[in-house]
């Protein structure tokens, strides 16, 4: 068992993105140093804490040298590349563990890993090849939804086939990708569940979020979801049986499909990390997804997960973020600027959070 | 009238403790970059941004640099040199105004600007000799506490006179020293307001906080505090005439004396900056004062002040602040360390705060 990490530390963290950003301001709050490696001299993370590293994934002294100078590593997305985290685990601990990363980075795998649970996904066939997918399209059926097994987020790499002519573009643009072909079912809600596993195996699961989605990319997030408390409970034994299946120390997410009222619940995938469907917790819950984070992978207990009220969030795409006197102008809004340099369309630059209290 | 200093700008900190960090990370959150100011290299605020200044307040060229470097200027303690203050308001805005410090830094000024906003204080008069001290203590009456006009806070440069005996040491210790004896008036509850204005000249203010203090150390705040619905409407009032009466721009602490359950109400001091006796606002309210500051001196609104139920905040003092793990205990316990490298004993390392929501 890897001894407490107390706040004086420092924690190293993968990835300088607005999940790092964020995961560095909570551990600040706790006492935390924190040390951000990333490729990109940009990114966001890198103006909140003094200690950096601008560096590739493969550049093995400078992942040495990270290492060194921290008492635990983390990281704020899932694709990171395996040889990466063995340099440094031979250092210091990485939490969530890397072996971890092997059930969940590639699409078919996590899809056997979450079935060896217990837990359903929606019907799907694994092919390789234009012929293997025109074999997987007649097991299938239309529509259905082809997903390269490995390095997706955001809908990126995933391709719907509803007509014949979207399965020749597909056959096309597939072929020799090894992927995933997933029947597309109709469903009522998306939801998620964010869940902390801390290191002696206790389990903390956050009230089920219910998301919307627009063009792939998370709009909104509402808590808590609009689910009976049957379904709600269910979905979250399932997060948790996952997390415990996984031995996962840290925070993760898991995304799912209500597809009716009768109590199917179809897990989509699992996100190893702090997760955007998560971040109505900073202001919405007793404890922030960041900081709960941070204390699972420290070794401190995991608080409370409790939601204040109903919460709604939505996010900010692109000039979105821009204004931000419009968007306070409700002293109740909860306004985040994930202070990114550029701006692009469609990436994610902020969030709006608003709070009903309980009556 | 400055203009709107929208997120992507960069905040200019004077001074390096916990209160410059955690204006930081409120800053951080809003998408500011911030630069911190301090002349200790081991100021727990440089840990949290990768823009920093180590030097003294009379280092010119650094403060020139610093002030070309920012977008807006701000301070977490009062006691800024007047001649820094200048040289950097010449170069970018200043916010609050250097022209308040005039009338708080000074506990003479101070008393003088309380009274001609029709605000009562103790009984108190001013000295600059033992003979003149003798004077006033005739005057005043045991027991009193004589103060240095200058540079006090947490009861430094302060000294209780109850006998003859403490009388002799006070000649003795502020003989030649500009101080002001002020009465020992017995008080129900110690409270502090704390007010927010804006450049536009809105006023938000907080619910009335009760503080308890232990060698002259805020030891703890409750919120609300217990006050009848005209006595915190009270103390509202006259913090926000005086936050009126200073034009002052940012967030501002005034802390109270109430006197018995008929209505009086003595102001103690003012302090032109966030307030340890504000940090309940972190969880306890919808903004944090930290936020509420940096919104008011970038031109931003307001955000919404209310309490989410039954509020206590204590503060973690020296090695207090240790043993992170038994402090999160209970779940429902929000643990804050200020990430200082020496836990000198009696120092502010850090402070736990619980919210019960109102049923």
């Amino acid at each position: 068992m890897t001894h407490l990490i107390e706040p004086g530390a420092t924690i190293g963290i993968l990835g300088g993105g607005q999940l790092g950003r964020m995961l560095a301001l909570a551990a600040s709050k706790l006492g935390y140093k924190v040390h951000i490696y990333c490729q990109n001299q940009a990114a966001p993370a890198f103006d909140v804490t003094r200690f950096s590293t601008v560096a590739d994934f493969d550049d093995e002294a400078a992942l040495k040298a990270f290492a060194a100078s921290v008492d635990v590593v983390t990281f704020e997305f899932e694709n990171i590349p395996t040889r990466a985290l063995e340099i440094i685990e031979n250092i210091v601990p990485v939490f969530p563990k890397p072996g971890t990363l092997e059930k969940t980075q590639d699409r078919l795998l996590e899809k056997r890993f979450i079935e060896s649970t217990g837990c359903a996904c929606a019907p799907h066939q694994d092919f390789e090849s234009a012929e293997e997918l025109k074999v997987a399209l007649k097991e299938i059926g239309r529509p259905a939804v082809a997903k390269r097994r490995l390095s997706g987020y955001d809908g990126k790499g995933q391709m719907a086939i509803r007509s014949p002519k979207d399965a020749r573009a597909a056959e096309e643009a597939y072929d020799g990708v090894p992927s995933v072909l997933e029947k597309m079912i109709p469903f009522d809600r998306e939801v998620s569940v964010i869940v902390a596993r801390d290191r002696a195996g206790d389990v903390a699961a956050y009230p089920v979020a219910e998301n919307s989605h627009e063009n792939h990319i998370l709009a909104h997030t509402c808590v808590p979801a609009q689910l009976t408390a049957t379904l709600e409970a269910k979905a979250k034994v399932m997060a948790t049986k996952l997390a415990n299946a996984l031995d996962f120390v840290g925070l993760m997410a898991v995304e799912m499909f209500v597809l009716d009222k009768d109590g199917t619940i179809l897990v989509n995938e699992i996100a190893p990390r702090v997760h955007n469907t998560g971040h109505w917790t900073i202001e919405g819950a007793v404890t922030s997804q960041f900081e709960q984070h941070i204390r699972a992978i420290c070794g401190l207990p995991l608080g409370a997960t409790d939601a204040y009220g109903e919460v709604h969030m939505d996010n900010l795409l692109g000039e979105a973020v821009l204004g931000a006197d419009k968007h306070m102008e409700n002293p109740h809004s909860h306004y985040h600027n994930y202070g990114k340099e550029l701006l692009k369309p469609g990436r994610k630059t902020g969030h709006v959070t608003r709070i009903k209290l309980k009556p």
